[in-house]
């Protein structure tokens, strides 16, 4: 059995608390569980919020606005995109840095501290999950995994799913290449996201606005330590871009 | 908490079975519960499988095999598009007649009853789960939900995870437009696809070759009766195709 646990009673994080400390001291972990963080607690813990105010808009952020967003937002996200990769004004689908394709270049102003300000996406979202899996080793003693999520929505598909943009002490894909189906065939390359998959079932014990940012997985039986960069699909096999 | 729950011990399933009956002889269902089905189990009991040896590869199919995969397999993909999103011969991504875009049209030559078979899409795959639901109810008194569910790539990022194709008795996606985060600002448009979040949070207990078709999931609290058909982007808003 897999169980889906939120991890209640956290305070609201702040830039340079230690998160690891807060879910130790909330919740009883055990080797194997996997950790999901939110992002926007690991963006603000580390310090990745700007304030609307210190932003000017360029006149290419004004005029992707197109009247219905602030400007500076436009701004942010030009600032935070790699490449663009659709625009219908004023929505504006961005490849990131780490090479995550998503809304906004992943900036938010829900969940955001304060009102006025923006919640960008962790510098390196893996990093922030291998520290967070690390402290929390050493505060516990646990063996755990630890994904960082996101929502993200999805071409083709309504509404968003949660998913890994940083991933510590689990794979971040499962390959049953070779492994045979029960007629003795054998599966075509099949590799699993187990990483999203994980972090979509966190949001299942979620809700957005009810302030749980941490959930637990447990019952999982993973073996390997992969990185949410490997979920990023090499621009060669991209039919999309 | 959140439970996801295997169905160990169901028999290999063929055409005209009653899986609801194997089901509920299976495990102690409980009002609430969401029963996540294989497509496979659904297409092999429909009916839904064909024999390579009777179909005849038409030009086109030959084309697009490219040497590298068997021209009526190209040949099923073909009739069960309803049209072409991407061409990478041999790959092909189609949208369905139900409107999801996925590879191959949803056909598959995996976990086929017997070799030299494929496995298509169930026709109408909400109808499938409704009728599931309905015979669950009949049979045991409880209230469930059903989610039929097919593993599908995505754009822009490796590996496959579960999506819902086929939905009954539980929303496919909860609105959040109008909650309000812990500051108080209202969210911004913010739909959950939470069929798709449940199919991928059952996959984590499946193991594709492990023979394991039925997962439940346990302790979701959502109200809503929804379709998978809720998924399909409108046409007006896809920016991808």
């Amino acid at each position: 059995m897999i169980s889906i646990l939120p991890v209640r009673g956290l305070p609201e994080i702040g830039e340079g608390d230690d998160l690891a400390a807060l879910v130790a001291a909330s919740v009883e972990l055990e080797d194997g569980d996997v950790v999901v963080v939110a992002h926007k607690v690991v963006s603000k813990l580390e310090g990745r919020v700007v304030r609307l105010d210190d932003l000017e808009a360029s006149p290419r952020a004004v005029e992707l606005a197109a009247g219905e967003r602030d400007p500076r937002e436009l701004e942010a996200i030009l600032r935070e995109a790699a490449r663009i990769v659709r625009l219908r004004p004023p929505l504006v689908i961005a490849q990131t840095r780490h090479g995550f394709v998503c809304a906004s270049a992943g900036v938010d102003h829900s969940n955001a501290p304060e009102p006025g300000t923006l919640v960008l996406l962790p510098l390196d979202p893996d990093r922030s999950a291998r520290g967070l899996r690390d402290r929390l080793g050493e505060l516990t003693g646990r063996r755990v995994g630890v994904v960082v999520a996101d929502s993200f929505g999805r071409p083709f598909r309504k509404g968003t799913t949660d998913v890994a943009i940083g991933v510590a002490g689990i794979p971040a894909l499962v390959d049953l290449v070779g492994t045979r189906d029960r007629a003795g065939l054998e599966l075509r390359a099949t590799w699993i996201a187990v990483a999203d998959e994980i972090a979509a079932a966190a949001d299942l014990a979620r809700g957005k606005a009810d302030g749980v940012p941490v959930v637990l997985v447990r019952g999982l039986r993973l073996r390997g330590d992969g990185s949410a960069r490997e979920l990023v699909i090499e621009p060669e096999r991209d039919l999309f871009s």
